[in-house]
């Protein structure tokens, strides 16, 4: 496999014409199609060969990062060593029903062990129960376990209604977290643009978006990228940055 | 609704004119129907109340347990305060790909929180990998971290082949859990009669077995019993037992 498709503004522009939609942080300076990809591996069945593979395909196609299950967190710390490829872990995944002490702590745990990111979801069912100060108080506590360490949350979009989709994002948004991010890729349904629309009509530009599951192709991640979305989380990155 | 089923050995041996096949630990002395059943909610869209809900009809059918998510363990505990119903919380769930730390640290957390037992998930990509210790270590770890609180074990079948069915089992005996568990209900399948004769033909007596995922009628439950298996894990607990 050969990586030689460079995407750059000028080509982006032509493709969309559509420059007026483009926010400044998605095509800032010099920022390609790569900077937008967290490589992703999260089946239960993946092996270690497979995250070390995921790994190298990271570093050859100048990935922004890849996103790893907490057990594999050490193993990618270690094959991403002097590159700059950062290293994502998912917390409470997919169902966000662990307890909250065990949620923060595993975020530690996968900081310590050498996570750049940490990805979370939300409690769900505390959402639906309507106990709005749950979700925020713990997206709150787990961002100030980790400190500077970027926190994306997870609303899982697809078991909420719109109006859960509203509140989760504005949640997220108070409780200072860097991501809203829209699925698990486990759930019933991943990211769609609706979704994203929605949510970046809440949070503006004071909190990145991280469109998820079933993202697999060029166009569709163009899409999101037009958007306004700052990160792409798929396990069909080669395939997007390779198709011309 | 009202519970008036009673499950004694005598309708057991006439409907099953198999008494052989019944194991001692199976129905002795007492035991009926309802104690194989952990009642079981575990969806991640679960609110507040589909917890009281679950535990109020733990208590009026006396089933042996609830299962939960380790977010619901102290409501659930309050929830059964007075009565016999046994508390059950999943831990590395569904997937099994937290760290074995992040295990440990969250079965600490949810028997200080009031669960009476632990079902947890191996990790499968350590399996897949062929590193049998890890995975040995890692239940001993959780069983040593709980003490007397019974560790049941998910091998989630639907992901293994025959022969990694066969060393998962294996493992979970060495490793000193309390029971070996068929599935999540979150994967690709749930329990098989098949898949509960192997492990019985690999554990004997010396460690129990749950069969879940996908046990939703009585004549199925009859069918794992009589394989053998000390309990059930369902979200269709009440249809078990009510059916005539």
């Amino acid at each position: 496999m050969s990586y030689n498709f460079r995407f750059t503004p000028v080509i982006f522009d032509s493709i969309f014409h559509r420059k007026e939609l483009l926010k400044p942080y998605n095509l800032a300076g010099k920022l390609q199609f790569q900077d937008y990809i967290d490589h992703t591996i999260l089946k239960p069945t993946a092996t270690v060969l497979d995250i070390k593979n995921l790994c190298k395909e990271a570093v050859d196609y100048n990935f922004y990062a890849v996103c790893v299950n907490g057990c594999f967190v050490e193993i990618a710390k270690k094959e991403l060593q002097n590159s700059k490829v950062k290293l994502a872990a998912v917390i409470g995944f997919p169902l966000g029903a662990m307890s909250t002490k065990a949620k923060v702590s595993e975020a530690i745990e996968c900081v310590a062990s050498g996570a750049d990111e940490i990805d979370m979801v939300i409690n769900i069912g505390q959402l639906k129960s309507g106990d709005s100060n749950f979700v925020r108080s713990e997206i709150k506590q787990i961002k100030k376990a980790i400190g500077d360490t970027v926190l994306k949350v997870i609303i899982e979009t697809c078991f909420l209604t719109t109006g859960e989709k509203k509140e989760a994002t504005k949640l997220t948004m108070e409780a200072g977290a860097d991501f809203v991010k829209t699925s698990t890729g486990f759930g019933t349904g991943g990211a769609t643009l609706e979704d994203v629309q929605l949510m970046k009509s809440i949070v503006g530009d004071t909190v990145k978006i991280k469109a998820s599951g079933g993202v697999r192709d060029k166009e569709t991640a163009l899409e999101y990228i037009k958007l306004g979305v700052s990160r792409i989380g798929t396990s069909s990155g080669i395939a997007i940055v390779s198709t011309k």
